[in-house]
């Protein structure tokens, strides 16, 4: 079971690393970080640098396909970077195509979003819908082998979720046993109709700031 | 104000990626990413390559100190590894010091946990105990400066408790929502005390039998 994590320059690193600690404990797993070169690929604060082992076009036959988001995936999907492609052309053969956070921006742009429901940040919902999908505020959105999650950490419950569709229930409880997953947020406003009108806002406006500088 | 994040090969990524994303969106925070030496470093899986910039040397005084856990933690507690000493030396002047997971054992091995409360990842409360500490089945513990997170996930709850403790409720509730941390998990067995005793079981098992590797 191949598990390839696609990546590009400006990824935001939980968004990859959430799933990437739950699918490396699944059994059998064969995780796989790509991105369209080799070597040094930096994340969206310009701080984690990995050293990529992968490019695109060795994993271009995953059993799951998993984007992770960033804020520049707006720009990647409007000039088509290689990861639409890949994308694109590793979907037909997977068992699972899935997205977190703003990952699902790069699967519209690849063509597989248009008619489904599906999620992504909330921030994002109104660019979701201009590749034909339907937004919705859940935390992860099942459209046959199409798995979209919520923002950023979402991609924790996305992995726990899968494994527990590809091995049962039992492993995927010993994995979230394993990474103690037992979540206590400080506050209960995590998701955007929970959150206070002032708080939205100002995550909003910063949100709309940054996807601002990358398109210009 | 400055955050360090202390690295060995070995760690686990989600410990330190966790309270990363959420550290990185503070006001003012410089983060680091360090450890012993710089360049390549290899996560417990062998699959992540982090290219590392600063050295412990120089992040010496940190403001911040936050050590993420990893099954080898034992070995390196035993032989007094180069973190061990820079946590002992960091500690004195820091504002706060933290440990997600078994990062707690290397506190433990600097000298700063004996006589206090605390936690770590489930499988390691007698490891723990072995430094004078008090186990304890919370998410994060607070003793002072010291702060101690479950294991691997609870760095997510560990940062964003210390964010609303240095800049105010409403920055950490902003960040929560930036990162859409509203966690659905799918099982409500992500704790000891909640797991059911054939996944506790196994669980621990497979841990004790990767520590003994380790320490070989």
């Amino acid at each position: 079971m191949q598990i390839a994590i696609g990546l590009y320059p400006g990824f935001t690193a939980l968004d990859a690393i959430g799933p990437y600690q739950v699918l490396t404990l699944a059994p059998d797993a064969e995780v796989v970080l790509c991105a369209a070169q080799k070597g040094d690929l930096v994340d969206d604060n310009g701080l984690l640098h990995l050293d990529i082992t992968h490019t695109f076009d060795e994993v271009a036959r995953p059993d799951v396909v998993v984007v992770p988001g960033g804020i520049v995936t707006r720009r990647l999907a409007r000039d088509r970077d290689p990861i639409v492609d890949w994308i694109a052309g590793a979907h037909p053969h997977s068992t699972y195509t899935t997205s977190v956070c703003t990952g699902a921006l790069l699967l519209g742009a690849a063509g597989i979003l248009d008619g489904l429901d599906a999620t992504t940040h909330w921030c994002a919902y109104d660019e979701l819908a201009d590749y034909g999908a339907t937004p919705t505020e859940r935390r992860v959105v099942h459209e046959g082998k199409v798995w979209t999650a919520a923002g950023v950490s979402a991609g924790i419950d996305l992995a726990l979720t899968l494994v527990a569709d590809m091995h049962g229930e039992e492993v995927a409880q010993a994995i979230q046993l394993a990474i103690e997953y037992d979540p206590q947020p400080p506050f209960d406003s995590g998701a955007p109709s929970k959150a206070p009108a002032e708080i939205l806002n100002l995550v909003r406006a910063i949100t709309q700031a940054k996807v601002a500088a990358v398109l210009a």
